[in-house]
C-alpha cells in the first residue's frame, strides 16, 4: 500500500511544474504524439498492476460501506481500461492547437503582426473519484503543451498515484520531464485551498465536481477558475412542435444518461398543446421509470397519474441527476424564456418548434452555453460537438464557454516583426 | 456641488445593470451606433457644464495640495474634450463584434452547429482619476452590447457623475435604458470590495491602475478579473543588431511616453557589442534627460558618465514610469531570455537582431503578451495594433491577452439546430 505523504510542498510542486511547462511548450507535435503513444503502451504493459492497485482502493471503499453502484460507476477502472487506453491514442490523432497563427496582418507601417497559439503553462485540475480522469486530463494537458497539477477524489488516491507514476515513467522514457504530471499525494482538503492560491505557478483551475466545489473555488481562488458542469437543463415545447419528434428528443434528453450534466431537468410546455402532449410524455417516459414533478397546471392535466407528484418550491432549481423530470405549463414563449432565465444554470437549453420566429427569439434571448432547436440537450459534449475530446464544460462566460478541449487549454501571444520600427 | 450618496446598494445596481444588459444584447448595430452619436452630441451640447463641474474637482484637488502635473495629466478634462468626443464617434464606426458566427459546421448527423458572439452581460470597471475613461469605457461597453458598473478615482467623482448623467440621458433620448451605465457614487473604498463579490450580476472585472489594485482584485474577487497594464518591458540588443535602428527603437520605447505601461524599462545588451553600443545609448538618450541604472558590467563600460548610477537590487524589478532605464550586459541570448523570464511582467519584450535563429528562439521562449523583433514596445496598444480602441491590456493568459477592445468584451454561445435529433 502507498502511504499518503505527510507534508506536501505546493510551492515546490508549482516550481517543478512550471519548469516542466517551459520544456513542454517547446515540443513539436511529433514529440508530443510519441509521448502519448508511449503512455498508451505503458498503460497497456502495466494493466495488471493498475487493476491490482485499483482493487485495493475498491476494497477499502467497500469496507467503508460505500454504495456498490457508486463504486462501479466511479472508482472501478478495470472495465474502463480499454476505453481509457484507446482515448490516449485518440488524443495523439487530434490536431495540435499550439503554434497556430491567426489574425495576421501587415501593419500600415509595414510590420508583420499576428497572434500565435501557445500553451497556458500549468493547469490545476480538481476532480471526483474517477481515476480514468487522471489519464484523460494528463494527456490533454500534454497534447496542448501544458504541465498539470492534479487532485482527484480521496477514495482512489492509490489508483491515481499509480497512474501518475506510470505516466511519468512513460514521459521520461521519451526524454520528457516527468514533472509535467504531478499529483497532490494527500487526502487532506487543506491542500485544495493552498492550491488555489498558487497563482505564481498555476495558470488555470478546472474544478470538476458539484456546486460546492465550484463555489469554493470561485470564492477562494486567486487563479482564474473555469466554473461549469452544473446543468439545470430545459426544453420548451412550443405550440407548433412536431409532437413525435418532441417525445423522442425529450426521452433521449431525460433517460439516456440521467446522471450527467447535459440531461434534461425541466420540461416547459405551451398551454395550447399541454392537455394533449403532457399525458403522452408521462406515458412514454413513465415506462422507463421517470417520476414527474408537476406545477399546478400540469398537475391538473395529469391528475391521478401514479408517477406524477406536485412540484415543491425547490424543484425547478434542482439538477436531478436521476429519472425525475419537472413539468410546467407556460402561456407563451416569453414566459418560457423568463422561466429559463430564472432557473437555468446556463448550460444547455432548447426549444422544440416549427416556427422560425420563435426559434430565433429563443436562440437570441436564452443566454446559455449551448442553445438548441429541435435537438436533444445531450449533444453538449466535446466529442459530440466535434472537439474530439473534452476536459470540462464551462458555464461561465470568459475564455471559453460550453465544451472545452485542446484549443481551450491554450492562450496566444501577439508577435510583431518590424525592421527598425519606432512608433510615430 | 453634488454630494456623494450615503449608502450604495450594489445588489440593486447589479440587478438594474443586468436588466439593462438584456435589452442591450438585443440591439442592432444601427441602434447602438445611433446611441453613440447621441452621446457624442450630448457631450458636445453639455461641454460648458462638464468643464465647470470638472473645474470644481480640480479646485478641490488644488486646495488639497495635489501636484499640478498630476492634475493636468489625469484630472483635467477641458483639454481632452475634443478627443473624447471624437473617440465616441470613432467607436460608432468600429465593426460590431456581436452576432458574428464562427466555427460553423454540419454535424455528421445533419445538425447545423455554430458559435455566435454575444455580449458578456455586465462589466465592472475600476479605474484611476481620469474622467475621460468613463466615456471611453461606457461607449465600448455599449458598442459590445454590455452594461457597465463604473468606479473611478475619487478626485473626479463629480466629473464622473456628471458624465454618467449626460450619457444616461443620451441613452434615454434614443429609447435605451439609462441603467446601462451606472457609477458607484461614493469615494468609500469598501464598495470596491463589495463590487468584487457581485458575481451574480457582474461578468467581468477590469481593474485599471497599479499593482496594488490588481492584487486586491485578484485576491478578493469572485468575478473573473482581467489583470494587466503593468509592464516591466525589455529590449535585448543581440550582437548582430543594426545599431542605428537599435538606437532609434530604444529611444522611442524609453522616451516617447515614459509614464505608460509599454515604455521600456530594461535594456539588455550582448557583451560582444556592449563596449561600443552602451556609450552610444547613454549619449543618445542622455540628451533627453534619461538616467541609467547599470549592472556592474555596464557600469564598468560607462564609468564616469554623469547620468549613470549603479543599479540597486530592486532596479530590475521596477516599472519606471519615468526617464530611467536599467542597463545590463548579458553573455548570450539564453541569459537574456532567462533575465526576462525572471523579471518581466509578461507585457511587452523584444529582441533587436539580424539573426533569424535568434529572433525565432526569442519569439518562442519569451512568454509575454506581445513579443517583438526589431520594433519598439510602444506598439502594444489597441489602436496601434489595429483594434481601433482599447479598454485594457491583459497580461494574464485566460480569455484575452495583450490589448483588448470590442471583441474581447464578448463571449459566445453554441447554437445547435436539429430536426428531431436525439443523441445516438
Amino acid at each position: 500500500m502507498i502511504e499518503a505523504a505527510e507534508i506536501i510542498n505546493l510551492t515546490e510542486m508549482g516550481e517543478r511544474a512550471q519548469a516542466a511547462s517551459v520544456e513542454l511548450a517547446r515540443l513539436t507535435t511529433e514529440q508530443k504524439n510519441a509521448a502519448l503513444l508511449a503512455i498508451a503502451d505503458a498503460l497497456e504493459a502495466n494493466r495488471a498492476r493498475i487493476i491490482a492497485v485499483n482493487a485495493e482502493d475498491i476494497a477499502d471503499a467497500r469496507d467503508a460501506g460505500t454504495d456498490p453502484l457508486y463504486i462501479r460507476d466511479r472508482l472501478d477502472l478495470e472495465r474502463r481500461m480499454d476505453g481509457m487506453i484507446a482515448d490516449v491514442r485518440k488524443v495523439a490523432d487530434l490536431p495540435d492547437p499550439v503554434g497556430r497563427i491567426f489574425d495576421a496582418f501587415t501593419h500600415e507601417l509595414g510590420m508583420q503582426v499576428y497572434k500565435k497559439r501557445t500553451p497556458l503553462g500549468v493547469l490545476g485540475v480538481i476532480y471526483e473519484a474517477r481515476p480514468q480522469v487522471t489519464v484523460d486530463v494528463a494527456t490533454l494537458a500534454l497534447k496542448s503543451g501544458n504541465a498539470v497539477i492534479l487532485r482527484g477524489g480521496k477514495e482512489v488516491l492509490r489508483s491515481n498515484m499509480e497512474l501518475v507514476r506510470i505516466l511519468g515513467e512513460a514521459l521520461a522514457s521519451v526524454g520528457l520531464p516527468a514533472d509535467a504530471f504531478q499529483y497532490i499525494n494527500s487526502t487532506d482538503r487543506r491542500y485544495v485551498g493552498e492550491m488555489l492560491k498558487q497563482h505564481k505557478y498555476i495558470d488555470m483551475i478546472i474544478p470538476r465536481g458539484g456546486n460546492a466545489l465550484h463555489n469554493f473555488c470561485r470564492e477562494n481562488s486567486t487563479i482564474p477558475v473555469i466554473t461549469g458542469g452544473i446543468g439545470i437543463c430545459h426544453l420548451y415545447v412550443d405550440a407548433t412542435a412536431k409532437m413525435d419528434d418532441a417525445l423522442k428528443i425529450i426521452h433521449n434528453a431525460k433517460t439516456q444518461r440521467p446522471a450527467v450534466c447535459n440531461a434534461l431537468d425541466t420540461l416547459l410546455v405551451n398551454r395550447a398543446v399541454a392537455a394533449d402532449f403532457l399525458p403522452r410524455v408521462v406515458e412514454h417516459l413513465g415506462k422507463d421509470g421517470v417520476i414527474f414533478k408537476a406545477d399546478p397546471r400540469a398537475l391538473q392535466i395529469l391528475d391521478g397519474s401514479d408517477q406524477v407528484e406536485a412540484a415543491g418550491p425547490e424543484d425547478f432549481d434542482t439538477e436531478w441527476y436521476a429519472l425525475v423530470l419537472g413539468l410546467k405549463v407556460v402561456d407563451s414563449l416569453d414566459e418560457a424564456i423568463d422561466h429559463i432565465r430564472q432557473h437555468s444554470t446556463r448550460h444547455s437549453d432548447g426549444i422544440l418548434t416549427q416556427n422560425m420566429d420563435d426559434a430565433n427569439q429563443f436562440l437570441d434571448e436564452v443566454d446559455s452555453a449551448a442553445v438548441y432547436v429541435n435537438a436533444s440537450t445531450r449533444f453538449t459534449d466535446g466529442s459530440a460537438l466535434g472537439l474530439g475530446a473534452e476536459i470540462a464544460i464551462s458555464t461561465q462566460k470568459l475564455h471559453a464557454r460550453g465544451p472545452m478541449a485542446l484549443e481551450e487549454l491554450t492562450t496566444y501571444k501577439w508577435i510583431i516583426i518590424g525592421d527598425g520600427h519606432a512608433r510615430p
